[in-house]
């Protein structure tokens, strides 16, 4: 069985990053199963990193390695930082990319990589994807333990990106979009334990009413909402896209009375 | 010799929904060689993602398992199935995606995926590529039988997606342009034994011409037909995108004239 | 330990074609670890391949084989062939597109793909990638020997594409912007070892000023230059694109003063 490790970047696929992530990891782990979670975040949105990831690494074994690299600041102060949360392995520059994955999580270490003896022998001051954090993974997949990669931190030592909260008000409970998929679907952050059966949702000022079960319980074009897969409220639309129906962005106000 | 399984889907590669899709499978197949077949179907072309499995699939060894996730009626009461044509195996929901898979092929078995044991064991309603599909055709790869999935049913109940027919009048064969592909070129249903050394070819009301042989049998920019690497009548320019100087779309008539 | 195939096209990742050359290598070679190094070349941008992957081999260990496909004149007289620089091999059409890697390499050995045994049976006229680049690099993969696949040629014969020169006036290199990656940053061919610590940059009439070390040793949204993480005089913003700020293109005149 091989070491699975996971690659989430902003690098796009026109370019050839990505292959040179893959490259030096296979040099050090031959043997390693090299996942692409996503390479099409947006630039720079260490925040959206974070949420994909935080939505997908549950789907993976144990003990499976997720490199994240979506870091303006290369190269300056910004730690590199090995982080484990439960029994999965996130490594990456620590510029609030791990927000998502520790929020609420009681069972977090986090390593500093100091021992520039695991990263590739002339770094980079723009490419630390290359030069540290792939062959960093690389080695864990190869067993290396986490201690010998660096230095035990504390984890509140971490940059700590402010995530939207979900406001309680009587029975009213205000979020908001946090996240717009490929399909247009709004995703917000209004967990499904909040929902009731007599739930309404509003979006602005407009009213998408009762919560559904998936999207074909509406005609083709029109929208709806329900709990989407990864158990929060989400906003869709049957065969179109609920972004451009409701011209909905990032940060839209989402109400639930119930 | 790993065992290969495929994935075709309209998720496009910005959120991670592939890389859940991946690691369900290496949770349940850790020896699966996952081969991404594409994830850029244009969202919920049923017809698209069909057509472009059909025309790849037979690359592949005899045995190998397609996902094709292009799903917009998930969680409704379209049907889980699993296809298998010849040798190969296509796990996905019966909505028309096996149209191009099944059309004149003798050797066809079809089964709902009735047994819930093979899925995840919180089915969501609307991510059923993750929740369905991923773990049906790990658990496929790992040595289940098809009929341990579910239970046989009829290859004529499979949804069929009326797809554009050729027509033969006397000397004149009338076709459609089923796909377009990133180079722009146009790919039609005309098959290659209607073409003969006279033929000609008409696109709505501009000749094209005799057939070539290749792109490069006219000059950069000129728009050339031939027959394409799957056998079907093919609109190209060389260097350039015939469906930009054509103006052309899915849907337009071809007159082949011979 | 696999073997490693590289696989570079302008196939973008909307039509299954990427997909096929996968089925035809696992079919030939199942043991063979299969990465995408880049499949959103620009359509027939050969030049822009060359670059990707001269910048990217280097991180695969000796005896990777690469294959690149950008092939506008597939089925023409162009030659297909199998290049080998030191220990790395690289599979494609004649067409300029080893460009970049033959450039100042002493140890280059090229090979004509004569030999239609290791072809796919039936050769299509407009898909050498699958029909033979993807067949021809899994026997490599699989042992057979370059002399096998076909015969020895001079290195000199190759098509070679012009690549801008750097030119040396006194105290001023004049170099090109040669590649534009998707951050929006600008890839010059002015290396490394023409930078001064008193080097100052000028794009056309815009000045960027001294060389910095990294995007963030200016403000979000300011340009600066510095050397980039393949060695070579790289202009960029913080958390922006250079390329919009400036309006700047592929071919624009790069001025480094010392």
């Amino acid at each position: 069985m091989s070491q699975v490790i996971t690659l989430t970047t902003d690098f796009g696929l026109k370019d050839g990053y990505v292959g040179c992530l893959k490259g030096v990891i296979l040099n050090i782990a031959p043997e390693a199963a090299i996942v692409d979670l996503c390479h099409e975040i947006q630039a720079f949105d260490v925040i959206s990193a974070s949420l994909v990831v935080a939505n997908s690494y549950r789907y993976f074994a144990d003990g499976t390695i997720h490199v994240i690299v979506v870091d303006p600041g290369v190269g300056s102060s910004r730690r590199p930082v090995l982080v484990k949360v439960n029994k999965h392995y996130f490594v990456g520059p620590d510029n609030g990319i791990f927000s998502y994955l520790i929020a609420n999580q009681a069972n977090v270490k986090v390593y500093e990589l100091t021992n520039s003896k695991w990263f590739l022998e002339n770094v980079s001051a723009t490419f630390h994807g290359r030069d540290i954090f792939a062959p960093v993974a690389a080695h864990l997949a190869s067993g290396r333990q986490a201690r010998e990669l660096g230095r035990a931190i504390e984890p509140k030592s971490l940059v700590q990106e402010q995530m939207p909260s979900v406001e309680v008000k009587g029975k009213q409970i205000i979020g908001y979009v946090v996240y717009i998929d490929n399909f247009g679907n709004l995703i917000t952050n209004i967990a499904a334990q909040h929902v009731k059966k007599s739930s309404r949702l509003t979006i602005g000022k407009q009213q998408i009413g009762n919560l559904s079960r998936t999207y074909a319980d509406v005609k083709s074009g029109q929208v709806t909402a329900f709990v989407g897969s990864h158990g929060f409220v989400e906003i869709a639309a049957f065969k179109a896209k609920a972004k451009n129906i409701l011209r909905a962005s990032i940060g839209n106000k989402v109400y639930l009375e119930s």
